[in-house]
C-alpha cells in the first residue's frame, strides 16, 4: 500500500491507507487515545481503542517516526475533518529521546539560542519550518522572474584571491598554500559575465566577517544577485528589481500560501511604480542634517514611514546616494559626479537590496582606484576585462535571509536561516 | 527606439530598428564594408557603403560595444536572411583592446590555460558560453524535476565545525580565530532537513582541496544534492534520480537547444528503468577480480561499455559497493551487511552521480564510528539529532561540471567552469 500525505486523507473516506511521520503528540485519555502524526503536509489524527495498539503507542515518545495504517473516517471535530480508525501503528525506528523543547505547542518557548544549538529538532516545529518555506518560495520566484527576462545563472568562484567589497571583513584561508579569501559577493564575477550573456543571475551564499553580533547581520547569507547589460542608467536597474521583487512576492504567495497563512505573514503589495526620492531629499524627509554622508537605521524607518503614508507603499527607492560611500565600481550620476548611479531599495524602513549602475569603462575603473588611493593589482583580473569592451550595465543584490525576516516579522534573521552562521555560532 | 536582439531582425524587415552588442567581425571590402554585431541571441550583419560611416566603423576594433541603428532587410545570403542597411554606428564606451585571441573565428585557437587565464574575454566565444547555458538549463531541470515532487529547497552552512567525507582534502580556514572548514558537501545539513521536510534539495558550491591537477576535478564545484526521507531503501532513491535526470536533459533541450546544436551534443536518452548491476557482478562484467574494494576508473569504463551493447543504455546504476569504501553514514545491505545500500550512476563509463540509503537509527551512527575507530565529539551535532526520530532515507549528489563535461565531450572539466578552481588556479 503507497503512502499517501495527510493532506490526502479528506479525499480517502472510508478507504484504507498507510500514512508516515513524526508522532506529534499523544493523548491518552481513559476510554480513547489519540496520536497526531505530523508529516510534511501537515497533521493527521489517530484515535486508538485497541488495548494493545494504546501500549504501543504510549511506548512511542514524541518524535519518535511511525507508519500507520487505518481507516479514514470523517469527524467534524477533528481539524481536517478526517481522522484514522482501527488503526495499526508501525515504528521505523526506536523510540525518540524527548526533544529539549515540545514540538506540539503553537509556539515554540525555548529561547533563540537554546533553538538554534537544536537546530535539526526546532526546524521541525511549523513556524520556523513555515519561514524556510517562504525562503525557498522567494528564490524560485527570483529566478522565474529573471528566466522570463533572459537571464542566465551562473555559478562563480567562492574563493577569491583578493576580496570584493571592502579589505575589511573577510575570512582568510589557506588555498594550497596561497592566501585566499572567501567571497563577500559575487560582484565582480556578475559583472564580466554581462559581457558574455548580458542579462545573469546568481544564487549563492556570500561571507561577511562581521565582528559584531547583531539581530540582523550573518557571517554567511544567501545573496540574490542580478547583473544586465545595455542600461540607460540606473533607473532600467531599478525597472528590473521592481518586477523581479512583485514576481518573488507572487510566488511566495502561490507556492507557500500555508506558511504565509501560518506566519500571519501580509505579503505587501509592490506598487507599479515603487517611489523614488533622491539622497538629497530623502535626508530632508529623514530631518537629517544634509551634510550626512549616509542614511542612519533611524533615517531608513523615517522614510519607510514616509513612503508608507505618502504613497501607501512598503517599499522605497533612494537613489544618488554619495560617491565617497559606494564601492568603487559604482558609476557617478553624470550631472551630479558626487553623487553616484547607486541605489538603495528600502523595505518598511529596513534596506533590502543595494544596486546601482556600474562602471564600464576601463579608464574609470583605473581612476576610481586611484582616487581611492588603491592598487590596481589585487583587482587586476577584473580591471583588465574592462579593457575589451563592456557594455553600460548594472545590478542588484537582495539579501534573501532580510527580505523573509521583514516579511515574518521576525526580530532576529537567525530565525529564517536554517543553521545560521555568526561570530559565535559555527555548529551545527 | 527601443533595443532588440539579432534574433528578432526576421520579423523587422522593412523596418528601422535599433542593435547593440560587441563588434564581432569586421570587413572592410572595397565597395562595401561588414560589420558583425554579436549580441546575447547571435550575429547580427551590418552593410556599410556611406564613407563617414565607414571611417567609424574601421576605427571600432573587435569587442567594442556598440549601437546601430538602420533598416532591416532580406538578403538571403546572409547569415539570418536578414541585414541592417543604411546604419549609423555609435560605440557605447571607448575602443577595446584587441583580445589575446580571436573570438571571431570558429573554435578558440588558444590553448586552454590562455583561455582560463582570459575567462572574461574567452567566454564570450559561442562555444564556451554555450557550455555554460546547457549548465544552466541542467540546474534549472533539476530544480523543476524536484520541485514537481514536493521536495524543498534548502540554503546550508558552507563554513563547518569538522569536515564532512573525510579528514583530507578539505580547506582550513579562521572563523573569527576559531578553526573551521570549507564544506567538502551539504551530507549532514540535507540528511537533518529530511527530519524537517522528508524531501529537500540544495543546489551549491562544495569545496575539495585535490592536490591532485586533472582533467575531472575541481576544487570549487556545484552540488546539486537530493535527500529524500520514507524510502523503503536506496532504489527508491535511484528511481527519484532517474527522474530527475530525465527532468534535467529535458530541459537541457528545451532551454538550451541552440547550445546543444552549436556543441553537436547528442543528448542521451535515459532508460524508463536504468539497468543496475551489484557491485560484484559489476566486478565480473569489468573482468576485475573478485576481491577488488572498489572499481578503477578502467573498470567504469568498461561497465561503460557493457551498459550500452547490452542495455542500449548510456547509464548504469552500480550498487551494494563494499561498505569499507563508503563513507560512515551509509546504510549496509541487510541481507550482506559487508555490502552496501550505496550506488553510483555512470554516465558512458564515468561516475556522475554517488548516492545510497544512509543510517537513520542513533545507535547505529555510534556503531559505525566506533568500527571506524573514529571519535563521535566531532560529529555530535549531527550525530545528536538522530535520536529525536528520523525516517529512513536516502539522497545522491550530481556534480554539475561533470555532467555538463561529459554530455558535451568536453576533454576537460575547465572548459565547463566559468572561473575553475584548481590546485593552480585561484584567478580570475
Amino acid at each position: 500500500m503507497q503512502r499517501i500525505l495527510s493532506s490526502q486523507l479528506t479525499a480517502q473516506v472510508g478507504q484504507t491507507v498507510r500514512i508516515a511521520g513524526h508522532v506529534h503528540r499523544r493523548r491518552l485519555l481513559r476510554s480513547v487515545a489519540f496520536l497526531i502524526v505530523r508529516d510534511a503536509a501537515g497533521l493527521a489524527q489517530v484515535v486508538v481503542t485497541d488495548a494493545a495498539v494504546r501500549a504501543a503507542v504510549a511506548a512511542l515518545p514524541e518524535e519518535t517516526v511511525v507508519e500507520v495504517v487505518g481507516t479514514v473516517v470523517a469527524n467534524t471535530a477533528a481539524s481536517a475533518g478526517v481522522e484514522l480508525t482501527a488503526p495499526t501503528v508501525r515504528p521505523l525506528g526506536p523510540p525518540a529521546a524527548p526533544p529539549p523543547f515540545d514540538l506540539y505547542r503553537p509556539t515554540l518557548t525555548a529561547s533563540l539560542p537554546t533553538q538554534l544549538d537544536h537546530a535539526p529538532v526546532a526546524l521541525r516545529h511549523p513556524t520556523r519550518s513555515a519561514a524556510l518555506r517562504i525562503s525557498a518560495a522567494a528564490v524560485a520566484g527570483f529566478r522565474a522572474a529573471l528566466d522570463a527576462r533572459d537571464f542566465v545563472e551562473i555559478q562563480t568562484p567562492k574563493v577569491v584571491a583578493s576580496s570584493t567589497e571592502s579589505g575589511a571583513n573577510v575570512f582568510a584561508l589557506d588555498w594550497f598554500g596561497r592566501p585566499a579569501y572567501l567571497a563577500q559577493s559575487p560582484q565582480f564575477y556578475k559583472q564580466l559575465m554581462v559581457g558574455v550573456f548580458e542579462r545573469v543571475y546568481e544564487v549563492g551564499p556570500v561571507f561577511r566577517a562581521e565582528p559584531h553580533d547583531t539581530v540582523r547581520h550573518l557571517a554567511q547569507y544567501t545573496s540574490l544577485d542580478a547583473e544586465l547589460g545595455y542600461v540607460a542608467d540606473h533607473r532600467d536597474v531599478m525597472a528590473v528589481l521592481r518586477d523581479t521583487l512583485a514576481g518573488m512576492l507572487d510566488t511566495v504567495v502561490d507556492r507557500a500560501g500555508a506558511a504565509v497563512a501560518r506566519l500571519d505573514v501580509a505579503v505587501p503589495r509592490v506598487p507599479a511604480e515603487i517611489p523614488a526620492v533622491h539622497f538629497t531629499e530623502a535626508l530632508r524627509i529623514a530631518a537629517a542634517p544634509a551634510d550626512e554622508p549616509d542614511l542612519a537605521p533611524a533615517h531608513e524607518r523615517a522614510l519607510g514611514e514616509w513612503a508608507r503614508v505618502e504613497h501607501g507603499s512598503d517599499f522605497l527607492f533612494v537613489t544618488g546616494y554619495p560617491m565617497a560611500k559606494r564601492p568603487f565600481y559604482t558609476h557617478p550620476d553624470p550631472a551630479r559626479p558626487a553623487y553616484s548611479n547607486g541605489f538603495d531599495l528600502l523595505f518598511r524602513g529596513l534596506e533590502l537590496v543595494t544596486g546601482g549602475q556600474r562602471l564600464h569603462r576601463h579608464a574609470d575603473y583605473l581612476a576610481a582606484l586611484a582616487a581611492r588611493g588603491e592598487p590596481v593589482e589585487p583587482y587586476a583580473g577584473y580591471v583588465d576585462a574592462f579593457r575589451h569592451g563592456m557594455p553600460p550595465h548594472g545590478g542588484f543584490a537582495i539579501g534573501l535571509e532580510r527580505l523573509v525576516a521583514r516579511l515574518t516579522g521576525a526580530r532576529n534573521i537567525r530565525e529564517v536561516a536554517a543553521f545560521p552562521r555568526d561570530l559565535n555560532r559555527l555548529t551545527p
